[in-house]
Formats: structure tokens, C-alpha cells, sequence
């Protein structure tokens, strides 16, 4: 029961699939028949899977994420969802090179002070109201002008503001994907994304990361393979490996995406932290079928809750609607009010400027600290704050992160960002979150247990 | 092909159900059976239907929301989406007796304010981090102080915030519903449940309500009949009707549910209004198979979104990982923190003496008023701001509201609120957004319309 609820769970089986056939089934687990065909009773019982007269037995449907979330976890240091709670929930004194957001003295923190004092001192309704469905005005037209910059015209009709980039991805989901369906992603990618996913009972498939972006020849055999729905990635500053989308690659896909009508959910979370603009297929495909979502938790604050997400005009509308019957209203007007002020502040710029500059000299520090461990980064990412590592001798990164953990040091081991479970010995460490004097000796201690 | 896609987006047809048949149908509709067979045929290649052989066609699955709440709008005024994009959208120049809150002068915008400037003066992480995965601690102790004092123990851990009282009700379908389940509501219902029971491919099945709750007969035999996984509703306040849940209805409702393993989502939204306190089921149960969730919109705030959900440890926990797999981190810790500055602010209790009366006297007035046209009250309520009234000579309310819409004045007609659409000649009324001098000369005219 245990074996089929995991891989149920974990998505190796999926709606309408079929469940091994009791004979097979026996013989791979060294049990008798009847002992699968009363696992098989009971699961059917509890509505997990289905007798179907003629086919054997199939599963029943996604089981709730509630369900799933706990069964997929035999092993949390491989879970996607046991590194973000470990780290939303580690408090500030616990060392955290496995988490995805930068501590709070890298923040605009005055900037984000008089923001929110010009919203005290402001009109009523913003402090009271829920405001437009589609959120502030001002700030779809500020990211309008922004996106305009960049060579993609969408008018402030065309942008939803939501609570945040991920809120803006489930958003995209619910209108686009019914359970069963599959998505590709990067293997490696956010392991949010994975998460997200299973939420909506989807399928992920992955496609091998390169410097440039995914392999084109990889995806367009995965688009034959998997027929899938979507595919989400960044283009700019890949997380976790922090490679950048080159032209001809994002040329590629996107003419493999048009001849499979595939969606294409670009995360542009890190765009603020590129030293120069990179290729993106928003840019390219100007909203046709690329949908833009992003936020400003890496530059701003996570703590406003402040995303959005640009489409084309009738998906923004269903997504509109699926915003006002999931969470009524739009996203908070007093979180609109304090990103537009931050980033009207004239410090903005200078503030992303220095940050840049703060993340590569902690960049250049940590990969060299990280080899002297004998930790060598896959890539040498031209910004962002992600050093994504390979462990020495064929290490397992998660045995170090059980180790690192019971120290109270939160790491990201790699499989937690690998559809394929094949980033046994990788790690994301966090260049910003790598200052304090515990990380490095419980490092080296973890290694030596893995 | 509009009349089936109509059937599949309002659910009267689910995921795996037969279509009529093609003879059966073709009589329905006046048509010929090959034109039948030419539509089903064109909504199979649309995917939304399936061709089973030997079963005729059966229902694909259900449709994303996109497509459903699209194509459920053929009359806007009963569709509950309208209303409350209507409401959302009007901006503050136009008149909205039909829609669910307080104007921003009924809000404590002084107490906010002062909130918001103690944020703008505080450390630096509460402006720019994530915060806990279950959200401001000091927000989930107060409210868990609150809890206690009505006999409902439930520590901080049992408290998950959310960015609303809305977001909760999504995640507890999202953990314990499957696209095709029954929910049941009260008939009638705050129309968002059913746009968010939409969203989620779930089938909403109403309960008659009397002025103390739900007819318990009624809802015994629903249970019976429908088999729902859950009951959702307002034991305070009901929204639309403003009746109050008697000890006996309350008692009897949780036996029936005990019976049939239901699960029960109590929303206290509109708690803070009431004069005195009412039976709450999450007390009588104390959080057994009751699941309150509540916000802060009706008397504080809707702009800083901010809500609740508290429940036995293992959803809870549940919930946790799914508000993380979908929107990232915890509930805002700013907004968090404003609802907590101003529920702990000392004039709060003196706000909500003074809102409840303020209120009393604009339903005595707006009660008085819509007698005036004929329009009768169903039920004096207690409290809170809504008037649920039977307008004159089974007028139609649809028909009402579009005649007003056009005179830019936005009302919430009955329907909008009826599972069972039984409400035809009936409104409601937000009486704290009648003192425009333009509604009641729109509301003659439309009543004349009508």
C-alpha cells in the first residue's frame, strides 16, 4: 500500500493510470498475490484507485495535495516543500545558504520606510478598500513602462497584480492545466515550481539545463514525447544554476513551443538582479504565447506580497476571475502602494546598483571557500545570488543537509530541484546568506558525514 | 454545443457524466439528431467532451475556470463573478448597495494609520522577509487569546494566516476537495463560495435557510441525497440573509455531520459585528470536524489582506504546505502586522461599539426607505451591514440589476446568491452604501424596469 500510495504521491502514477498487475506487482515486492490484491482492496476502499471491470485497477484521481504532501516525504531533505518551510520557519539566528532570498540588510530598507509613510499619510481608501480586481493602476502602469523599455508593449490592461510570483504561477495553473496534465520544466529548476505542480495534480518532465538555457534539442523531444501544457522557466539568472537564456536558444524554443501550441511561463524574478539585460521570450513573442510573471521579493521585499503576471488579454481576463473567486479582491493595495513608492524612489537604481556589485565580491568569495572544500560551481553566473555547486567525490547532497541540519544550517541539496533525481551531488548555496562564522565548519563536517 | 457547454460550466453536468442522448437531446432542442451528432462531435474535438464506446458521451473532466466562468456569464447580473467585479471595478464615484463592505469612513483609518507608521519605525526584517510559514506569531496569539474567551481552545499552532478569509476557504478546498465532489451551502450563500467551489470543479448543492440557520430536515436529507465532503457557512451574520444560528439548529447540524464524516468551514467574517455573541459551531465542536476561517476586512481592512483558517493540527499543517506550494512564504508579515497594531490598539473596541450602531441606524433608515418602494426585508438581522429583502410583485431581480448597472449603480441580485436560483425576486442590500442621493431614484426606476 505503502509502495503505490508514494508513487501516487509522487506522481510516478498519475490519473487513469493503470496500477502494475497483481501477479508483476507480487513478484517485484516478494510478496504473494493475495497479499496485492488486498492492498489493492483497501486502497480502492479508501478511493485511492479504482476496480475498472476488464482494465484492473487504476488511480482514482490526484489525491488532495494534503495527502500527497505528507506521503511524498519519506525523505525531507528531498522535499521540495521541507527546504522552503525549513527556511521560512529557521528564525533569524539559524545560517540559511539553502534558502532563496537575501537577508534584510541587503534590502532598501529606508526606501521601503518612507514608502510606508507616504502611505500613512495618503488617501483612506488605499489603507481600507480592496481596490481594482487587477490591482494598483499606478504600479501596472509603472511595470508597463518598464516592460515598453524592454521592447515588450503591453498596456497597464494586459498586467494583474497578485500577491506574489508564485501566487501569479498558480494563477496561470488553475486556468491553464486540469490534473493529469504535464509540464515541462528545467531539470534543474525552483523547486516551487515541483511543488506548485503537484498542488494541481500536473505532471513535471524536465529538460536539461545547459550554460545557455535548456538543451533545444532535449526540449523539442520532450514537447514530441510529453505533448505537455506548459512549459515555466527564467530565462534571466536560471534558478537554481543561474544560467542565462541565450538568443538562439530562446529563438529555438520558442518555434518548437509555437508548432506544439505550448504555453510558456517566463519567471522574471530576477530580472533586477542582472548586471545587463538578457534575451526573453516575452520580448521575442511579445505575449503571444509567453505569459511574464515575477515580483519583487529579491530586490524590494518578500514581505510586501506583491507580484503580477502579463499575458494576453483574455487569459489575464480568466485569470481575473479566477483571482476574485480564490482570494476576492485584488492583491493589497497598501503592498501595491509600498512597491510603486520603493521603486519610484530615486534610490532604486543606485540601491541595485550596489547590490550587484555586494553580490559578486560574495559571489567570488564563497565559490573560492566553496573549493577550498573541494565544492566547485557548475557555472560562474554572471549576477543573481544562487552558486550552484557539485559536491566532492560523488558526495550525497542530501545526507549533508540532514547532517547541516541537525547543526542548524539549512542547505538546498540538489535533488530537491531535479524532476529526474539526478542532482545527487549538487547544492544551491546562496552567496548572501554564507556570512556567518558557523556556515563553513558545519559545512566541511556535513560533507565528511555524506 | 451552448446549451451543453452551459450545463458542464454551471455543474448541473460533472466530470464523467453521460451527455443526454443524441435522439433524447435532438427532441429537447427542436433539432435534428444528425446536428446533435455534429455538436457533440465538435465539443469532443474541443476536449471538453469524450466519445466512450459503448457509453455514449461522457463529460472530459472539468473544464479549467477559464472557460467555465467565460462561458457561465450568458446574464451577467446572475453571475456571481459580476458582482463582484462590478463591485471591485466601480471605483469610488459610483453607488454599490449591492456590494460586500464597508465604505472607507465606517473603517478605523486613524488606528490604521498609526499601525502603519509603529511598521514604518520597526525592525527591519518585518518590512522585507518572508516571515513564519503559519505567519505573525504575535497576530496568532491574540487571535488564539480571542478564541479562548468564547470557550474555543486552539493554541497558536492551530492558526494558519492567509491573505484573506477567501484564500483559507481556498485552501481548505484545495486539501480536502477533488474536481467532482459535493459541497454543500446554504441556499442562499455569499455568492463567492460558489465562484470558488467553481474554480475547483466542485458541485454546490444548497440548504434551505430559516431566520435561526439552515432547516436542520433539510440539511440532514441533503446529507443523505448528496454525500458532500463539506458544508461551508456563516453561523454569524449569514451573508445574504443576516440570520443568526440557533443553539438547536447548531447542535443538530454537528450530529448530522458526525454521521456522515463532513467536514464543517465556519466563516466568522462578520463575528466582530455582531452585538452579542451567537452560537458558533467551531466552539461546539471545538475544532473537531469544524474549521473556522475569518478576516479583517468587514471592520478593519480589506486592503491589507490579511485572514485566518484555524483547524485540528494535521490540516492545519497541510495547509501550510500548500499556502507555501502556491503563493510562497507565509501571509504578509506587514499586513500581519498593521492587524495586529490596530486589534491591539485600545480604540478598536470603542470603533466597534460605534460601527454597530452607526449600522443600526442606517438599516432602521434604509429599511424604512425600501418599504417605501415596496421592498420588504426578509429578516430584521442583529446586525452587520446586509438586508436581504423580497422586492415588490416578484419583480425581477436580474433584471433590476442590469437596469441599474446602466445607471452606473451596482446592485446584487438574488439569483446571484441561489444555488437553486429560487431567489428571483429577492436582493440584497449593503445599508451602509445607501446614503448616495442617487440610489433610490436608480433603484425606482429600475423596480419599474424590472
Amino acid at each position: 500500500m505503502e509502495a503505490i500510495r508514494r508513487r501516487i504521491a509522487a506522481r510516478a502514477l498519475g490519473a487513469g493510470d493503470r496500477l502494475p498487475s497483481i501477479r508483476g506487482f507480487a513478484a517485484t515486492m516478494g510478496v504473494s498475490p493475495s497479499t496485492v490484491v488486498e492492498a489493492y482492496d483497501r486502497l480502492a476502499a479508501e478511493g485511492l484507485i479504482r476496480s475498472r471491470p476488464g482494465s484492473g485497477f487504476t488511480v482514482a484521481g490526484h489525491p488532495p495535495l494534503a495527502v500527497a504532501a505528507i506521503a511524498a516525504r519519506p525523505d525531507p531533505a528531498m522535499d521540495p516543500l521541507w527546504v522552503s518551510r525549513r527556511s521560512l520557519d529557521a528564525g533569524a539566528a539559524i545560517p540559511k545558504p539553502g534558502c532563496g532570498w537575501l537577508p534584510p540588510d541587503w534590502m532598501p530598507v529606508a526606501a521601503l520606510r518612507r514608502s510606508m509613510r507616504r502611505i500613512a499619510r495618503g488617501g483612506d481608501a488605499v489603507l481600507t478598500d480592496y481596490g481594482d480586481a487587477r490591482g494598483s493602476a499606478d504600479l501596472r502602469r509603472l511595470l508597463a513602462r518598464r516592460f515598453a523599455a524592454e521592447g515588450l508593449d503591453a498596456g497597464p490592461d494586459a498586467i494583474l497584480l497578485t500577491a506574489s510570483a508564485s501566487q501569479s504561477f498558480d494563477l496561470v495553473c488553475r486556468a491553464l492545466l486540469r490534473p493529469g496534465d504535464t509540464v515541462l520544466v528545467d531539470d534543474p529548476c525552483y523547486f516551487n515550481f515541483q511543488a506548485a505542480l503537484r498542488a494541481h495534480g500536473a505532471r513535471a518532465v524536465g529538460v536539461a539545463m545547459t550554460p545557455s538555457g535548456p538543451d533545444p534539442d532535449l526540449f523539442a523531444a520532450a514537447l514530441d514525447a510529453h505533448r505537455p501544457r506548459i512549459y515555466v522557466t527564467n530565462s534571466a539568472l536560471q534558478n537554481p544554476t543561474g544560467a542565462t537564456l541565450s538568443a538562439q536558444a530562446a529563438h529555438r524554443l520558442l518555434g518548437a513551443a509555437a508548432a506544439h501550441d505550448l504555453a510558456v511561463v517566463e519567471d522574471d524574478t530576477f530580472a533586477d538582479l542582472e548586471p545587463e539585460p538578457s534575451p526573453r521570450l516575452a520580448v521575442l513573442d511579445g505575449l503571444g504565447r509567453v505569459i511574464r510573471i515575477g515580483g519583487f521579493s529579491k530586490t524590494l521585499s518578500a514581505s510586501t506580497r506583491c507580484g503580477y503576471v502579463a499575458a494576453k488579454p483574455d487569459l489575464v481576463e480568466a485569470l481575473v476571475d479566477l483571482q476574485v473567486a480564490t482570494s476576492f479582491g485584488g492583491p493589497s493595495p497598501v503592498a501595491a502602494g509600498l512597491v510603486h513608492g520603493a521603486l519610484s524612489d530615486g534610490s532604486y537604481r543606485k540601491h541595485l546598483a550596489s547590490l550587484r556589485t555586494r553580490l559578486s565580491e560574495a559571489r567570488r568569495d564563497t565559490a573560492g571557500r566553496l573549493c577550498d572544500l573541494g565544492i566547485r560551481p557548475w557555472l560562474m553566473p554572471r549576477g543573481g545570488f544562487t552558486l550552484w555547486c557539485r559536491l566532492p567525490d560523488g558526495r550525497d547532497a542530501a545526507a549533508a543537509a540532514r547532517a547541516a541540519s541537525r547543526d542548524d544550517v539549512v542547505l538546498a541539496p540538489g535533488d530537491v530541484f531535479s524532476v529526474s533525481q539526478t542532482a545527487t551531488d549538487m547544492m544551491r548555496f546562496n552567496v548572501a546568506q554564507m556570512s556567518d562564522p558557523r556556515v563553513y565548519p558545519v559545512l566541511a563536517r556535513a560533507l565528511a558525514a555524506a
